[in-house]
């Protein structure tokens, strides 16, 4: 049997945590980390596979005969727009581990905003025995945007801790039990919403799609006050500064981000700083590695068996 | 039809809102509302019922002629001990907003010290991005001890947040798809117990239950490094100076605690400013006082029907 040819491996995670894995994954053939300064020059000619997270902008010209394209992480935006891209099939990480983390920081900041952890921490330090009788779950509407396999869970999670909850994506998606709208109904969507968590794909559609006009929309009568913006999707889908004036303002009540435009977020944006906004370092969700490559593994395995890869990527909807 | 006998209320909650309520709450029958000074020395004689949270410690001396007690929260502690309780039924309040806003407040803390959240907030404060990659719900054993209404309800919804969960009661108590353990289960219990959360009625049996002994006992090799405690029960179940014991010499690794033996906090208590410690001062779950006076109604209109009262308490137990 001739050696099988090698896949590429360019993944801008922790390269050392990367070399360890590699050791014992892909056993059938070799795999080529870019990440190992001997493979600078490498041939890739021959690779028929590549696994990529943020790649070098001349991967796709050192790869030309790529057969299928795997994704490190849930998004597929930081490959779409580098030259060369090929026509062949990208396959998504879709992850039993990702998925739960995303829902258990989701779950977590819409409850910190229900039961106001920022006011009782304040206390705390204060040493101010304060009590809140504030709303409870189920007086509160949970808008999700993004209704892929991340918003799924999300919402089943935030339904069974008693939120209200309702999804928007652009087309629209059935879900049992749950309201959705589509592009049509955005503004239907937003005007019923409390707490709206974004986990849209970056698409042209969705860059900066969070912005003043959009926060101006949400509910404004709801148990909390004020709505309250919760980011788990891409930083380039928010636009910093109308977050910024809308917390100013009082046109939103709070905010949790995990994504900004520019990571690391820098040490005097003013968004640290603000009244009421959590921020956390893009760790909401971080890929498991192994579970990753275990997945490309399987995926890779199903191709060359002639059956039909899972979690493909929609070329022209761009996730 | 003769005038049927009145029930007293000596509710100490928010006077003003215990009063608005009772203008509509009992409309077939008088209530005498003991935090009003006009009925200082009301006539209890003819009282069939009492609805009560830390009674006067005279309150059955006047009442002598109770048929049903009905407890303001979901423990009966505070009017178990008062003297001249007589041997008629007692019904605790189980509400579903007490119970939903209790897992609200135990899965956000499980969620809080699984994902850091106060080394998150301080390097916020510190305008300091640090990605942590930390276990996942699923790596984590939470174990809760008091399996009634509400720590059956904490189970159900920890799991589903992907969390494995085991349960403690007195005696064992079977609940589907979850390992549960009874008195001589206790230090099995405990070894696996990454997370303790403690829902336990106050019994003599329970008092100062949660000591450095049962701390020692905790899972020490787990996933979070160290066991991390939680109390939304009863304050007199725990021994506060073992507590700060433990997260001192590192013992525990974190803990959440609602209540105290004596409330409000004292400002100079050293918990308040314990690293990795969150105080909430007695909010986790509080008594809806509407839900309260239409659960009292429910079960008088049962009692005089013939039919059973519901969520009675054991007086043997004591819960």
């Amino acid at each position: 049997m001739p050696a099988k040819n090698p896949i590429v491996i360019d993944l801008k995670f922790d390269p050392a945590a990367i070399a360890k894995i590699l050791e014992t994954a892909f056993s059938d053939r070799r795999s080529i980390n870019l990440a190992d300064p001997a493979n600078k020059d490498a041939d890739l000619s021959q690779a028929d596979y590549a696994l990529l997270w943020k790649p070098d902008a001349d991967l796709f010209q050192r790869a030309p005969n790529l057969k299928v394209i795997f994704s490190g992480g849930a998004g597929v935006d930081s490959m779409m727009s580098i030259a060369g891209l090929p026509d062949v099939p990208i396959v998504r990480f879709v992850d039993r581990s990702l998925t739960t983390r995303m829902s258990e920081w989701v779950v977590m900041q819409c409850l910190m905003h229900l039961r106001d952890v920022q006011g009782h921490f304040r206390s705390q330090r204060q040493r101010v025995w304060a009590p809140q009788h504030g709303p409870e779950a189920a007086d509160i509407t949970v808008g999700v945007m993004g209704l892929g396999v991340l918003g799924c869970d999300v919402l089943a999670k935030l339904k069974v801790m008693g939120f209200n909850v309702i999804g928007w994506s652009r087309t629209r998606k059935q879900i049992d039990g749950t309201e959705t709208f589509d592009a049509g109904g955005l503004d239907a969507f937003l005007a019923r919403t409390d707490i709206l968590v974004g986990l849209l794909p970056l698409t042209p559609e969705t860059t900066g799609i969070y912005n003043a006009s959009l926060f101006s929309r949400l509910r404004r009568d709801g148990a909390l006050g004020k709505p309250v913006f919760i980011n788990a999707g891409r930083g380039k889908s928010q636009v910093a500064a109308d977050i910024v004036l809308a917390i100013e303002t009082g046109t939103l009540g709070g905010a949790s981000l995990d994504v900004f435009a520019v990571e690391p977020l820098a040490a005097d944006d003013p968004l640290w700083g603000l009244d009421n906004v959590i921020i956390t370092p893009h760790d909401s969700a971080v890929s498991d590695e192994r579970a990753l490559m275990r997945h490309v593994e399987e995926q890779i395995a199903r191709f060359e068996r002639g059956e039909p890869l899972q979690h493909l990527v929609d070329r022209n909807l761009g996730y």
